[in-house]
């Protein structure tokens, strides 16, 4: 059964508030054999005074062993199995440069690469051509027509573009048309069902048209088309949980994972405390604030150990503004550990604390990897803490008579 | 893959005696912060003894967050799934007066209530009529009669009735015909599957005999019918563990439940002195003793913490008689914890001891939440206790070879 059937016929409305807030990558690894990790090196006075009062445990993100990234990872947060849920490739990056997608929408992750003079592709990066060239290459795309369909193309960054047709009737399950290899013409978009069919064939047309446009250019004169992606269906916090939710983030990817799952993203934060302020101004308005901090991640990826423990001492030092509020839970955790000395994400338990005031609190006194393992909460799966946020926060009925 | 899948295929027939005594609603939460537990306050010498050369762990009835109704709860305890089985609310009702369901049966919850004169339901509760007036009038529906249907009618508390129908071809997909308002008429049954219409039909014939036999009472005039359900088509503890069960309960919903899963009820006990001298009497006749303990879930709902203490201290002192039986296993669960402090069934993990020659010890010497939630069980779904209960008792096989 999924968690959701049991979600929708347990709702229970109440005045409680729920704030979750992701620390991007929190947790990590020792650097060295014995050493200490990330939460254990930092001062962390408000975390561990929160794991007294609290209770702690270890969150899979997917199943043990599976490091996520971004999508799945907060998918899990929020609730939804990131195994049955999945956001195809196209449809995240569009997600992550803040790109509104709407039901219908096909999104395409576009390279663009080198063709040399028979057309075969010399460059599958187009020389990684830098940002400041490629996105003006990339918006002179626009003036591509395709009948019956709305065609958006946004730059990334360097090689990378993304388009979006909207119409009727398109599907994302299409071939990829980039080869993997150079010294071969780009392939043609293939429908892998008959749903997709005419998703390939304006993806043909765009090709054609885009072919003719870039012919002069020196080294992006032509792009492939990778990850051909609907937007997901996934139901909204509203209706799977009787929630009002916001999300308070500083980063488009992440703003777009909450707006797929029905969440207002509120304020133009571009700080913690810009993030504090924008909560308290909203307090009044949603059940649910799903709060994200990027940077204990982006430090964790930078291999940077030290500046990762400054990054998570400055996540603590936030939390009294939250407290200030009394929301009825309060949870602190991460989509994944980005540990600095894998300089990824990775597949461990991520700490996670969870204060109510029947949350049965653990005997431990601090908050870290270690402690979390042997919490309260034990070690669980992403997908089952809104569960437990809403039952602690009485939102929940009980199943069965 | 169904567990009992492997339980059929798995069985082990041996002597070993498994007891499982259920302490309904046990384990709970501090009253106040940084206090105690209902069974850290107890003084529970005989668990901490079993506690010591036992293994202990937290058992999670459904999932992380879900909090159980007693059907579930106890599903759980018996080793089915109880997601994938489920008991509708006219079997849970029949079931807890001590209705024996027989396979193809359909109960239906019933209010009385009252109609005006035009029809409309004005008291959707017959005005909470009391038992020693509506019992009769729940009696005299009883000279119901319709063609090849069996009909039983049973009354329960206040405004509430029981109706089942036994006979060829009656399925529980009924609508309710509560509007769930007053100053509408009552609905008409109506079927959901194609394979219900005869029990919509004979519902439609049982409303209208008992309209004309109520239509002189000045209250409960008429009356609604909710949660249809047939009996719940469960396989027997015989069939999938080889087991002959047998419960031992003081309260007709826990009887229900076991005979549900095909336990023999013995005995009629009022008392936990009696429920130990009804065990001791029949001890060889059965592999399996499930004893239901209510006293620990009641003060509870409560929230009477200092009785809950005691009720609890009453389930440690009669251990020293079953431990006298010499049982091969001993298990003390919950079917959920019912912390006085919410006065209501609750979502954390139960606390479970088990105790067998080789159940692996782990370092705890005290019986408690808290050292439950990091005992050598760990944290587990209800669902898998019987699969350890039968293993630790050598009445499981090797999976595989």
């Amino acid at each position: 059964m999924d968690m959701h059937e049991l979600t929708r016929s347990l709702q229970v409305k109440n005045s409680a508030k729920i704030v979750m807030l992701v620390g991007d990558g929190l947790g990590g690894l020792p650097m060295t054999p014995g050493g200490k990790t990330e939460l254990e090196t930092a001062n962390t006075p408000n975390l561990d005074r929160l794991a007294t009062a609290g209770v702690q445990g270890g969150s899979i993100p997917v199943k043990p062993g599976i490091a996520p990234g971004s999508g799945p990872g907060h998918l899990g947060l929020f609730g939804y199995d990131p195994l049955k849920y999945q956001i195809g490739r196209g449809a995240l990056e569009a997600t992550g440069i803040g790109f509104e997608l709407q039901n219908g929408d096909v999104a395409i992750r576009c390279n663009f690469c080198t063709l040399d003079a028979d057309g075969l592709i010399s460059d599958r990066r187009a020389g990684r051509i830098p940002t400041e060239q490629s996105a003006p290459i990339a918006i002179s795309l626009r003036q591509i027509q395709i009948p019956g369909v709305e065609v958006f193309v946004e730059p990334v960054k360097e090689h990378r573009f993304v388009v979006v047709f909207r119409g009727e009737g398109l599907h994302g399950e299409v071939e990829d048309t980039d080869p993997q290899a150079t010294g071969v013409a780009p392939l043609d978009p293939v429908a892998r069902d008959e749903a997709s069919q005419r998703t390939a064939e304006v993806a043909k047309e765009f090709l054609r048209q885009a072919r003719e446009i870039l012919k002069d250019q020196p080294h992006a004169n032509f792009h492939t088309m990778r990850g051909f992606a609907s937007k997901p269906d996934l139901p909204s916090y509203e209706e799977v949980y009787g929630l009002r939710a916001a999300a308070i983030a500083v980063y488009p990817m992440y703003k777009g994972l909450a707006r797929l799952v029905g969440m207002d993203i509120i304020g133009e934060a571009q700080t913690l405390d810009d993030q504090m302020e924008v909560l308290k101004q909203n307090w009044e308005d949603y059940d649910f604030f799903f709060i994200h901090y990027k940077y204990t991640d982006s430090t964790g990826e930078d291999g940077n150990f030290e500046a990762k423990v400054k990054r998570t001492e400055d996540l603590d030092a936030i939390l009294p503004k939250i407290e200030a509020l009394n929301p009825e839970v309060l949870i602190v955790t991460g989509d994944h550990s980005t540990p600095a000395y894998l300089q990824s994400h990775s597949w461990h338990p991520v700490p996670t604390l969870l204060v109510s005031d029947c949350c049965r609190p653990d005997p431990h006194t601090s908050f870290s990897e270690s402690n979390s393992l042997t919490g309260g909460l034990s070690q669980f799966e992403a997908k089952y803490l809104m569960l437990l946020a809403l039952s602690n926060a009485g939102k929940m009925g009980k199943y069965g008579a």
